[in-house]
C-alpha cells in the first residue's frame, strides 16, 4: 500500500512524540514507533510502558494496517530531507520505503502484534474527570514544583508530583525529604476529591510540549491524559499513597529574613565552590539584625569562603546550617521574585522559604531542612 | 605581601590560560596555576609538561614571591565575582586570601618548588627562527587540516600536524593513514629547512585563542613559541620524523568527478544514517557520467538507502566504496567551496578531492582511501 507526506510536516509530528521513546531500555521493542494507518488518518505511537504519546496527520490511503517501525532511525531520515513529497511504500515482505525525487529508503518494519500494549486512558471508568488549564500555567507549575522530587526508588510516591484539588484551588507539591515545595494554584478549581500522583517522565514530557495555548486534562484514579493541539499523553499514575507532606511544615516559624534573591543567590553560587567536596554541601548562615554572613568552609582542601549579604531580620540571632546545593535549587527556581523571606524558628527546625510579595491567583511555599553544624 | 587587581582583568587572563591545565591527569600539582609576582608584574603559568601558557598583568607589589594556586578554584571564584576590586594577600602560612567589598575567601597555596619544570623556548639554541602570520590565517591552517590527524599511538609523528616550508610557501599535512590534508598557503614563506611537528594539544589551544591579530612565532627543533597579544603558548614538538606522505599522494587520478558541494554533503550525511552499524561505515559511490548513485546498507537491521547525486564525469564508469565518516568529515570542512572535485583513478586507489577553484594564496588537497566493495 501506498501514502505520500510533506517531510516537514511527518517530522514535525515525529519530534513531538519521540520525547516518549525510551533511550535505554532492556525492550527494544519500546524503540519503535507504532504507525497506525486507518480511515485516511496516520496515527504514529510511542509508549515507554509508564506513558504514552500520539497524534495523528491526514493522509490518502485506501487500506488499513498497522506496522512498527524504528523510532530513531525515521524521525533521523524525516529530519534529514529538506522540504519535500515523501512517498511511502508499506511492501509485503516487511520493507517501509521512502521515496523522494533523489531518494529511496527502506526500512525494516515489525508486525503491529509485536508491539506491547499501550497505556490508554479507562474511558469507562468511574471517577473520570475534564479539566482545563492553560498551558504555560501548568508549565509553570510543573518547572517549580518538579524540581524537589525524589529520585530514590525508595519511596515511590516522592518520586512523583502531588496533584490535589482543594477548596481554595490546585494545590502541587513535591517533596524528597530534604526540600519541597508546595503551590496553590487559586484559579484551577473543580469539585474533584481524588489524589493524584504524576510521574517524573511525564512531567518531563509535558514540561518539553506545553505552550501557551489551553490543555485539556482528563483524570482517573489510575491514569491522566494531557490532550494539547493534536498530541495526547497519557501517563499512569503512581499508585502508591502521598506522604503526609502537611505534618512537616512548621506553623510557628515566627522569624523572618528578607533578602533580594539575586544577593543570596550569587553569594550561595560561590559559597558552593567550597562546600562542594563535603557529603552535606554544607553553607553557614549567621544571622543578625541588618547582616547575613554565609560561609563554607573546605577542609580536606584547606579553601574557605565567607561573604556578608544585607538583610533585615526580626528575630534572636541564630546559626544554621544548609545544604548549598538545596538552597541554590531553591533559588534557582524564585529568579522572577525580586525578594525573598526566610521563615526560621531555630537551628534544627524545618525553614520556609516564601516570595515576599504572591504572585497573583497563587500561594508558592518552598520549604528546606537544616543542616547539622559541628561547632 | 598585597596586591590589588580587578576581578574581570583576572578573570579575562585565567580564561586564556586555563586551557592549559589539564583536565584529567595523574599529576595532579598540574591542576594549579604557578602565580609568579616580580618586579611590579604578575605572570599565570600553566602547563601539562607538553605545551604551556603564559600571560602578564601588571600589579603594584613590593616584593617578588612565587606560589601555586588550585586553577579551576582561582578561576571559578573570579568568573562569580562581579566586575569589582580583589585585594590579594599571600600570608606566610599558606593562604592565598581574596578580599572584596563583602566577601573573603581563602585558598591554600603550595610552594613554587613544587611546580614541575615547564617547557621553555630554548633562546639559545642553533637554528632559530621566527616569522609572522595573521591570526585568522593560521587558525583557517590548523582547521582544516587537524582534523585528520591520527588518534593512535602506534605512530605518534601522526599525532601532530606537520609544517614545511618550502620555496612555494608553508605546507601543513596531517593524516591518520586513511585520509590527508595537504595544505599550501603561498603567502608565507621562510628560508627555513627544518621539519616541525606540531601535537595536538597545542593545536586544540591554538584553535581556542587565536584571533584576527598577528601571532609571532618562534621555531627550534624542540620547541615552537606561539606569541599572541599578551599570551605566550609554547609546545614541545614530536620528536619523531614525520612519514613520507608524498609517496601515498597519487599523480595520476585522471577522472574528475565534480560536483556541487552541499549536494553530496547532504547525501553523506543522509547515507549515514544506514551506513553507520558496519565496521567501515560504507556507503558506495556509482559514477556514470551525469549521476552518481550513492547508497548504504545497514545488513543487521535490514536497512538501506540510496540516492541520486547530480554530477559532471568525464571517466569510465566506476563503482567504488568510502567511509562515510572521513568522506563527511572531509566535506564538513569544505563547505565554503561550491563544487569539489573527487580525483579518481580505481576503485583500489587513493582519491583526491580538491576545491573546484582554488583560493587565492594556497593549495588545499585532501585525499580519502577507498574501503572495499563485497560485490
Amino acid at each position: 500500500m501506498e501514502f505520500k507526506v510533506n517531510s516537514k510536516e511527518l517530522e514535525k509530528l515525529l519530534t513531538k512524540i519521540i520525547p516518549a521513546v525510551p533511550t535505554r531500555t532492556p525492550m527494544s521493542i519500546l524503540e519503535n514507533f507504532l504507525f497506525e494507518i486507518k480511515d485516511g488518518s496516520l496515527t504514529i505511537n510511542a509508549t515507554d510502558l509508564e506513558i504514552s504519546m500520539k497524534s495523528s496527520i491526514n493522509i490518502v490511503s485506501e487500506e488499513n494496517v498497522s506496522i512498527v517501525v524504528p523510532a530513531k532511525l525515521t524521525h533521523d531520515i524525516l529530519k534529514s530531507l529538506g522540504d519535500t513529497t515523501v512517498y511511502f511504500e508499506i511492501t509485503q515482505n516487511g520493507k517501509l520505503n521512502l521515496k523522494t525525487d533523489n531518494g529511496e529508503y527502506s526500512i525494516s518494519y515489525l508486525d503491529a502484534q509485536e508491539f506491547p500494549e499501550i497505556p490508554t486512558f479507562p474511558t469507562n471508568a468511574d471517577d473520570i474527570y475534564e479539566i482545563t488549564m492553560n498551558g504555560l500555567e501548568l508549565k509553570y507549575a510543573l518547572d517549580i514544583t518538579s524540581f524537589a522530587m525524589s529520585k530514590e526508588e525508595m519511596r515511590p510516591a516522592m518520586m512523583g508530583t502531588y496533584l490535589q484539588f482543594e477548596s481554595e484551588g490546585l494545590r502541587f507539591v513535591a517533596t524528597d525529604g530534604h526540600r519541597l515545595v508546595n503551590l496553590l494554584k487559586k484559579n484551577v478549581k473543580a469539585d474533584i476529591s481524588d489524589q493524584y500522583v504524576i510521574p517524573e517522565k511525564a512531567i518531563s514530557v509535558l514540561q518539553k510540549i506545553l505552550d501557551e495555548k489551553d490543555i485539556k486534562i482528563f483524570l482517573s484514579k489510575t491514569h491522566m491524559s494531557f490532550k494539547l493541539n493534536d498530541i495526547e499523553l497519557i501517563t499512569r499514575l503512581i499508585g502508591q499513597k502521598y506522604p503526609d507532606y502537611k505534618s512537616v511544615i512548621p506553623l510557628e516559624n515566627e522569624f523572618d529574613l528578607k533578602l533580594k534573591t539575586k544577593d543570596i543567590h550569587t553569594a550561595i553560587k560561590r559559597m558552593m565552590l567550597f562546600s562542594s567536596t563535603s557529603s552535606t554541601k554544607r553553607v553557614k548562615f549567621a544571622i543578625t539584625e541588618n547582616n547575613l554572613e554565609i560561609s563554607a568552609e573546605d577542609i580536606d582542601m584547606g579553601n574557605s569562603g565567607k561573604e556578608s549579604v544585607m538583610c533585615e531580620y526580626n528575630g534572636n540571632p541564630i546559626e544554621i546550617g544548609f545544604n548549598s546545593q538545596y538552597v541554590n535549587d531553591i533559588l534557582s527556581h524564585l529568579t522572577s521574585e525580586k525578594e525573598i523571606i526566610f521563615k526560621l524558628h531555630s537551628a534544627t527546625k524545618a525553614v520556609i522559604i516564601v516570595p515576599s510579595e504572591s504572585k497573583e491567583n497563587q500561594e508558592l511555599m518552598m520549604l528546606v531542612m537544616p543542616v547539622r553544624l559541628n561547632n
